[in-house]
């Protein structure tokens, strides 16, 4: 019978047979299937799913007749509130791509984004409005007589201050709602031509050097948002907290996952560990995703903010910095099932997990904890990940020692930073893309954050992982947080310097009592070379999704200067 | 700031942020995440993931070092073991495709099948090698001299006489373990170029004309084993029990979902109730497939092969014909989770779900049933769902009465028939895929199946859905089976004819009687023009997939003369 000719392959895609994936499938499928079910709840304002469908059939439509679409860039600076929850799909329906700006950033970081962005439209919440319009001054002014001013949309919020709203119309801003009236419910969007059209922007937070855009894909975002169900064994109507911050890589996709699932968005304007515990016990909520801060705040909640014994299982997925074991041990004891991810703005969220196994169930849970702070394995629709010697890029053996650096290839990273071909060159070298975080393989395949690549410390030619340091010190019972960076060293080349705050409670009259105290008790947990010589308290400065900011406290220990022959 | 260019979407894929979807990711995933979990379970044989992708990379590349790869088509012929399992996998990563031969089939039509899809390698199991040969031999004859025999592989299986693989062994046929002997276990397979390159090929079980071949693609069995998973809530770990052959679509695709869930196969070489229970209690079995007719003999098993009540929930997905609400009825009396699922070969399997609704959980048992019976909603990963009017293409109203063709268009279409170019153009007219199926659409945008456009009775004008005859038949507590055709009738054209299996322990001695006490009870039950006006005893002829094939019993309805005048 011999080589068959290519007849297998000789059937060509049509218009019944192949269409772009994207998110935006999602939404009319829940409309269709539990038009009738909860959609999005904020406060007293309640959406079924057929209402959310038309809203952002309305607001695409709206954008279309306003000539907004293919080619636009539309800027959102919102919480989490319906309207961004819309923009997540009305927006890309009309055809142009969603830019979520960080709500912590400043006037001139914004008015960069916008500027570099070119959103020809900006969403702005209205407590956020007096910033939107400070940066769109200094774009202004930076624009050299070129500045075309944005479509100002104003989002109004009855939990607001209703000055900020009249303000904000007074300055000519269209009320949203009105903005959506223009509308048409029964607006019939189309799928993308080419599914690896953009649908969102984010810039990312710039620990480091200025912010960087990130451009996700229709396809990507599709295959993160079923992915990101199936790792977590989120199902059908799940109902789901917005504790993370949906201008963060769209919601780590959740935003879109959610209507995969026809479940229930929960809104949370503002992040408290008793506005946590209200929700589950008030909706039902089933999953929410935190940063490790917010793990912290949940576990160290005075009692009366918290329920316990919990009213059903809450899963909690947490990534953006590996949490230290110690407060995963104290959600576990609190009834929440932690399920720990690992990813950045440029892998849609989420790209690797530590998935559990059963055969972990077994141990103390402190080994548990040790074994799930882990960053673990590749997600689904991720379809490389190792760790690779920087300079060989060699893969470093499963050994959980040899360092090296976690590199990704799949369908589920970016498209490229905008407007930044020299780094995209960097960062896609080799056909894998950098994270520039370093890990360890474990013999079970699961990968280790040590540290990123400009946090390990150096002292007297040893690797320290600051991440390592760290977690030791999150086990001290006066510890709230604790960062740890090098410090300049007159022996060493560089020392492990510790920045600290406490818990409340804590009597913080004697701080060098204090700080000798936590030196003594690394000194019975580590190595000695990686106790820190030198230990500050006082609150951490943290980005807008809650990370520290390490390369600011790197200045303040450089501006203490090195620490002595004599010290200790 | 105006609009952007399209900076945005100028960002070409590269080799880290794009990479063909295909299932094959799967099985390298479980391999790395959970080597040593159980991967496929066949009586005493017991396989780990690791050791499943090592056996499906010797077979790449054993294939390969035959020179079979892109561009040979290899036929299997297996009931559901191991090696059956290990094709889906071994037989695409070496760049072939697999074509799945039904094995109860009989060796013309195999012979047909072997010589139209050009397969140059057939792998059989040890109990169908006499078939197999058979048919090689008819296509042979067939050839006028162009025959080049294929490659013969025979599977091994302990479970059956050793006398056919002797047998199979002395006829020059390589048994498949050392077939695999010869292939690297670590043979560095890749995934396909494009993802529109077929990975299968299953021929329609031909209820009417020749078998049609169905070719199916890497990116659509990569989004229907997802898509097969949320839709069924299924969830990493799932222990799956192969009571569907996978023969059929692949086993709807579950062969892909196991590996991207890190599941466990159960094998079962022949469906019984009792091996169905054992499976459940022994393996701790959380789901199964099974056509209508599986879920009858379930439900109609003696006690003793019954295990009541069940361990744990058992999730039971069923398709391929409407289930009668009686049987669904009783299955959910037993703590099996029916979910009812609706599709054709031609789209991967099921691409419609009765997705359940909580509003349901407080309705009476029965009322359930008829709910849960409709074919439903979209898959996720199927786009587009309608009920049209077959001649001018616009959908039907929503009203639970106008019958029209159920249309689908999306990713989990089939690329089309192998080597037919006009039945292509017809399935595939107007941008739609044509089931053929007639249905209409309920308020709640739920379709329910009416019949078959061909299984239609039209009596003195009127149409008549054989299915919902058959279903109130299914409430006589005599009756097992029912199937209901159209018998030519003097006075009104056509009248319903019924074939009617049996329940054990029925008296069988007066049939006379009992036909007339069914076509009472049906009087009761139904419009007077449904009420079959003949009811014949027996076996119901079906097909390999334990479809009925109304086909043979319309032929032989035919046969018996159309109704007198005079009659009833």
């Amino acid at each position: 019978m011999g080589m068959v000719g290519r007849d297998i392959d000789d059937l060509p895609k049509n218009a019944a047979n192949y269409t772009a994936l994207t998110p935006l499938w999602f939404v009319e499928r829940a409309a269709t299937v539990h038009p009738n079910r909860k959609s999005v709840v904020h406060g007293s304002l309640h959406y079924t799913w057929l209402q959310t469908y038309h809203r952002c059939r309305r607001l695409a439509s709206a954008l279309n007749k306003h000539s907004f679409g293919l080619g636009t860039t539309v800027a959102i600076i919102a919480p989490n509130v319906p309207a961004m929850y819309e923009a997540h799909f009305g927006v890309p329906m009309s055809g142009a791509v969603l830019n979520t700006v960080n709500i912590r950033l400043n006037a001139p970081t914004i008015a960069f984004l916008v500027g570099h962005s070119s959103s020809s439209v900006v969403m702005v919440d209205q407590e956020y409005f007096p910033l939107a319009e400070k940066a769109l001054k200094i774009a202004e002014e930076k624009s050299e007589g070129k500045f075309e001013p944005p479509l100002l949309i104003v989002i109004a919020d009855e939990s607001c201050d209703p000055q900020g709203l009249k303000y904000a119309l007074a300055r000519g801003a269209i009320e949203y709602e009105n903005f959506l009236e223009a509308g048409d419910p029964e607006f019939a969007w189309r799928p993308p031509e080419d599914e690896w059209q953009s649908i969102a922007l984010g810039y990312t937070s710039g620990t480091t050097s200025s912010p960087k855009g990130v451009v996700l894909h229709h396809r990507g975002a599709y295959l993160m948002s079923l992915s990101g169900a199936l790792i977590w064994g989120m199902n059908e109507g799940a109902v789901y907290l917005w504790t993370l911050p949906m201008f963060h890589c769209n919601g780590w996709c959740y935003t879109w996952t959610l209507a995969a699932l026809c479940g229930t968005n929960i809104c949370l304007r503002q992040v408290t560990a008793k506005g946590v515990y209200s929700a589950i016990s008030k909706y039902g909520v089933t999953h929410f995703c935190a940063a490790p801060v917010v793990l912290n705040t949940i576990v160290n909640a005075p009692q009366e903010d918290t329920i316990q014994p919990l009213p059903h299982v809450v899963h909690v997925m947490t990534a953006g910095a590996a949490p230290p074991p110690p407060v995963l041990f104290e959600m576990s004891q609190r009834g929440f099932r932690v399920t720990h991810t690992y990813g950045l703005s440029e892998t849609y969220g989420p790209s690797t997990v530590c998935a559990w196994k059963p055969e972990w169930d077994s141990l103390p849970p402190i080994t548990q904890a040790h074994l799930n702070a882990r960053q673990g394995v590749r997600y689904i629709c991720m379809e490389g990940l190792d760790v690779t010697d920087p300079k060989t890029m060699q893969p470093v053996p499963a050994d959980g020692k040899t360092m090296g650096e976690i590199v990704m290839r799949g369908n589920a990273v970016m498209k490229g930073y905008l407007k930044n071909p020299k780094v995209n060159e960097e960062v896609f070298a080799n056909g894998w893309f950098h994270t520039g975080d370093l890990a360890v393989k474990h013999p079970d395949n699961y990968i280790e954050i040590k540290d990123r690549s400009k946090d390990i410390i150096i002292s007297g030619g040893e690797n320290i992982s600051s991440l390592e340091v760290e977690n030791y010190m999150y086990l001290h019972p006066a510890v709230l947080e604790a960062s740890v960076v090098a410090r300049p060293d007159e022996r060493w080349g560089e020392s492990p310097c510790a920045f600290v705050t406490l818990k409340a409670g804590v009597d913080k009259s004697d701080e060098r009592k204090l700080a000798e105290e936590i030196i003594n008790f690394c000194r019975s947990k580590m190595p000695a070379y990686w106790v820190p010589k030198s230990i500050i308290f006082g609150p951490l400065p943290k980005t807008a999704t809650g990370k520290i900011q390490k390369h600011v406290l790197r200045s303040k220990a450089k501006e203490m200067g090195p620490v002595k022959m004599s010290k200790l």
